[in-house]
Parts: C-alpha cells; sequence; structure tokens
C-alpha cells in the first residue's frame, strides 16, 4: 500500500486505502476509479473487493483489477475469476497471472487445451472473454481490446527488484482511465508509459532497487512534458 | 504503519504495533502512550481499539486518536464517535476529519444546523464536548483545548504528498504526551513544530515527495536544540 | 512487510506473502523456504501459519521463525510456542524474545527457577529443546544448535533505528537456507553476515536511518564477493 500511495501522490491523484465491506455503500461513490489488488488476500475481504466493483460499473465509472499471483492457488484463481466477471475496465497482470487467468476464463473452450498459449494470445483471449481491457507488463508491456494492440516500450529491468512496482502502475491506471474512462486502452498505455519513464529517469540517479524506488516517485512527481515526449515509445502491434 | 514506526525510532520512542484484542490485557500496560489510528479500519479492529483505549484511561495514562477520513463512511464516523467517548487525550486530524467529527458529536446542539463551521471552531467546540485537545493540521497547524488556540507554523507544502505524514506526526504526539502528560496542549504543538522543522530541513535536500520523506525522517534523528530554536514558530491564537 | 519483501529481492530471492489459510495447500509446496513472522498477531492467522509450517515439515523443507515480541502478551507467547513445537529449522530474535521463549519452553525444568539466563545461554536451551538453530540479533550476533556456538561480529548500531530489520534478515536466512538445507547453522551466521555487511556498506554514505534502510537495500543488491571476504566476521565461541 505505501508505494501504492505515494505513487499515486506523486501523480497527483488522491488515494483511500479501504479494506472493509461495511464502509462500500457510503465512500465507494466518492471515488472516481477504483483499484482491487487481491496482493495479500484473506476470505473476508473477496465479498467487499466485489462490492465495490460492482457499485462502480453500476455507477458507471472505471475500475481495475490486479490479479497478483492468480496461478498461485484455486483460492486466489476463483477470487479473481470472481472479479473478472464484474468487468474490470481493465485487467493489468504480469505475464503468468494474465495466462492463469486467460486459461481459467477459457476452461471449456478450445484454447485451453494447449500448453503453448504466450502472453499476449492470452490477454487477447482474456481481452475478448471479459470485454476488459487487458495490460500484460514486461520487457516491453503490451495491452489490448481483444483486437487493437498496443506496446510500450520505456522502463528498466531493476523495476522488477522493487515491491510492488506492478501494484503502483495498476493503480496509476486507475486514475488514469478515471480521467478519461472513454478512452481506456489509451489511459492503461498512456500510464504504463509514464511510469516507466519515471523508472527510466529514476535509473538515471539510483545505485540499487532502493534508490531506484526513491528517484522513481521523485521523478514521477516532476515529471514534465518535454520529458515525456521525448522518451515516450507507444506502438500498434 | 512503516514511516509511523521509522517516525517513532527516529525520535527515540520504542513503537511496536499490536491489532488483536487478545493482547490488550497483557501488551497495553507496559505502554506509556497510546495512539490509535483508524487508517484501512476493519470492524474487528475497533472492539481492539476500545479496550486498549478504556485501558489507558484507567492505567492513568494518555492515548492519542487519529480519526483518519472520519466523514468518509458512517461505519468509519460512528467507530470514530465512540472512540471519541473515551476520552483522547488528544485527537489529530485534517480540517474535514476534525469538522466531520466535531459535527457528528454536536448533532442534536445548536452548531451542526450550520454548515459554515470552518476548522478551528471545529477543533473548539469538539475539545470542549470531548475534553481532549485537539489538533488540526493544515499550512498552518492548530491546537486548542477548547479555550487557549495555539499554532504552530513551521512545515512545508510537500508533506502532504506524502502517504501517513499525518498518521507519523499522532504517533509522535502520543510519544511527547507520554513524556509530558500534564501538559498535552504543549506536547502536541511541540510535536507537530518538531515534526514539520524535520521536513523542512528535509526540504532543504529534497527532490521530490520520495526523497523528502527520507531526508524528513533522517531530520527527525538528527534534530539538535540549536537547528530547533531557530526554526520554531508557535504562537498563541 | 515493505522492507522483507524489499530485501530479498535485492537478494535474488523471490518474496511471495501469503496470510490465508485457504491458500497454504496450493501455494506452500512452491516455496523453496518459509518465513513465519508473528509481527502484527491476529487469532485468525496462527491456524495459517501453523498449517504452512507443518507442511514445510512435511516436504523436509526449511521453515524460519520469527518470534516478534513473544514476550509481550501470553496470547502472543503461546503461538510463538506453538509455532515452535512445529520445529522451524531456524528461530531468529533479539534476546528478551529468546530468553521469553527458552523460559517459556523449559518452564519445567530447572533453568527456569533461574531469572539470570542471559540471551546466549537461553539461545542454547531453546535450541536443545526444540532442535532448531537458534539466532540471537544483538551487538554481536550468536548462532547455535545447542553445542557449537557462532559470533557474527559485523553490523552498525543504527540499524536498530529502522522499523523491521530483524524481520528483513529473517526472511533472509530462510532464502540462505532454501540454497543449503543440510547447513542451517552456517547459512543462518552467512545470512546474518551479508545483510550487517550491506548496512556496514550503506552506513559509510547514510545521515540517517531513513538514508541506512535505502542504501543498505542497495548495498545488498550490489554485493559483491570481494566487499563480502574483506569485511566478513565470523568466529566460533
Amino acid at each position: 500500500m505505501d508505494i501504492v500511495a505515494n505513487t499515486l501522490l506523486a501523480a497527483g491523484a488522491s488515494p483511500a486505502m479501504i479494506h472493509s465491506l461495511a464502509e462500500i455503500p457510503d465512500f465507494t461513490p466518492q471515488a472516481q476509479a477504483l483499484c482491487v489488488n487481491v496482493g495479500t488476500l484473506s476470505p473476508s475481504w473477496v465479498p467487499a473487493m466485489k462490492s465495490a466493483a460492482e457499485l462502480m460499473v453500476k455507477l458507471g465509472k472505471p475500475w481495475v483489477l490486479d490479479p497478483v499471483a492468480a496461478g498461485a492457488s484455486g483460492f486466489r484463481l476463483n477470487a479473481c475469476l470472481a472479479l473478472v466477471g464484474v468487468k474490470p475496465t481493465v485487467i493489468r497482470g504480469n505475464g503468468s497471472e494474465i495466462i492463469a487467468l486467460s486459461r481459467a476464463s477459457l476452461v471449456k473452450g478450445v484454447d485451453s487445451a494447449h500448453g503453448s498459449m504466450d502472453a499476449l494470445e492470452a490477454a487477447k483471449s482474456l481481452a475478448r472473454a471479459s470485454g476488459s481491457i487487458v495490460a500484460v507488463s514486461g520487457a516491453v508491456d503490451v495491452v489490448t481490446d481483444g483486437n487493437r494492440v498496443v506496446a510500450a516500450h520505456n522502463g528498466v529491468p531493476m523495476m522488477q527488484k522493487i515491491t510492488a512496482t506492478g501494484c503502483a502502475v495498476t493503480a496509476l491506471i486507475a486514475a488514469f482511465v478515471a480521467l478519461d474512462p472513454s478512452h481506456p486502452l489509451e489511459a492503461t498505455a498512456s500510464a504504463l508509459s509514464v511510469f516507466c519513464i519515471a523508472g527510466e529517469l529514476g535509473m538515471d540517479l539510483a545505485k540499487g532497487p532502493a534508490s531506484l524506488r526513491m528517484h522513481l516517485i521523485d521523478s514521477l512527481y516532476g515529471l514534465d512534458e518535454a520529458a515525456l515526449l521525448s522518451r515516450v515509445r507507444i506502438t500498434d502491434l
């Protein structure tokens, strides 16, 4: 939660962290976007997550799912699948998470019989099955609505040595989608680029993952349009 | 919890973080002060919070309440009101939180009929209704017992771009009140000043909110009397 | 969890943080080592901790216990004793924690009648009673199997001003024991030395506890064999 909240603050958003089902009816309508992260999942959190997501959908507001370690247990996979059923605007995960979700979503389909699905194909299948924009983080990030595929090429490998950078960028996607809810694919690709460019700028000053973490957040806070435009590399695939 | 515990350690205090009701009877008597923070509130935590606060009152020791986002939901407001009923030594919040608590505490009184209560008036009303010292964080921090009002003028705006700086200073207030329990207003104003002066010193070295966070804690650790005395700006209002 | 996960990532390990009993059967077999930390203990976590530890023992894999504040409450001490009963490969605590655990483990024995047990004697007694390697952190760290005692002399005092450095080194012990499960005493002493040498290297650049935290993790990430070998001080007692 720490790096997630600090990322959002640095980007100009206003984070609030809510766990309890009892707060969903009052609090959720005040939010412009919701980020559901199943990181250290407890059974009691699942109803709160579902309830908040359902309320956002009912209110016509965006919500974003981070299916952390979706394939690590049946409990976690089932919780993620139930959340995918609530139609997230965007799902962002790493390759393994998206492949796990995609296979489970398509368990009765053709693709699931094959072990060879790569992350991009999994993302496209999951996007078509769920109606969500699906983003896969990696050396190159890809974002797809099931047909169109956009690749975001920024970032540095050392970002993977900082815990919860994936969680942080998922929350940033929620903030970007809140500002442009009718273009979730573009908003998602932009959020991934901005976060990764902050990582590149931070890497110029970093001596290791802990100083990278600091310089990344500082760079995100100080990011100006010129720096962004000179570095951004988003392409259609 | 991370920045809260590191703030306390940097200031020379010994933090311990306890969640479970089962530990209150054994652990609470070992503490010189208690800080209750309703940040990511869960229903099961409320009885533990109340029980710990009640035990501190019974033992004649100070306890401090941080009513995080008190107005964000009925559940949260009710939990905060129940805690205010256990007579905190100090309540510290931002303007919105103190206004929300004050209005709800006075719901049958005159002031609650007016929408125009500002944070200072809310703080004074809440202090009189609760018997607590009330501190409101803002561009200028104010501390009141309902009659006397003290303003602490230190700090830098970027501290608001770091998650949980408010939580950290509330915990620091608890540590200061533990050292001088018979002067909670002065101890509260001192803690706010010391934390904000550490922020000013940190700001001289910071390039953004993440490096400010680091330099603030380092400055708090290294703070000496001369630096404090040359910078402190506390006034009576 | 933040500094623990970042420590493991910096050292080249792959951390995952699991709370729920529902995930133990699926997830635990995927881990090469388990670290159980009772930090902010809740009653509902104890069965998950026990279940995960029992499964690791059944699978013949190492697990490490951090009995945080073991003596602070009866609830916490009983939870720790129940976990000691599941035969941790290593137990790492500070002097107070190891003394509390050792006394409680030996409550019907001779030693428990004496109040004078020091941390080293407590560690040896606990190691003999539990069959675990026991490590005591302090100005000099000691590691014992009940007979042999090894002392690790690296480290800087300011590391104690950073919250959860003890938790971080316990997790690092788990990672080291995973790589050399048949030499848990040596692996434990090595992990303590490596973490403390990273602290020494970080201290050369630090201006306070928050920058030490950053430089420690950076140094751990960048540590090379030459720096290690020139600094390591492990002796037999």
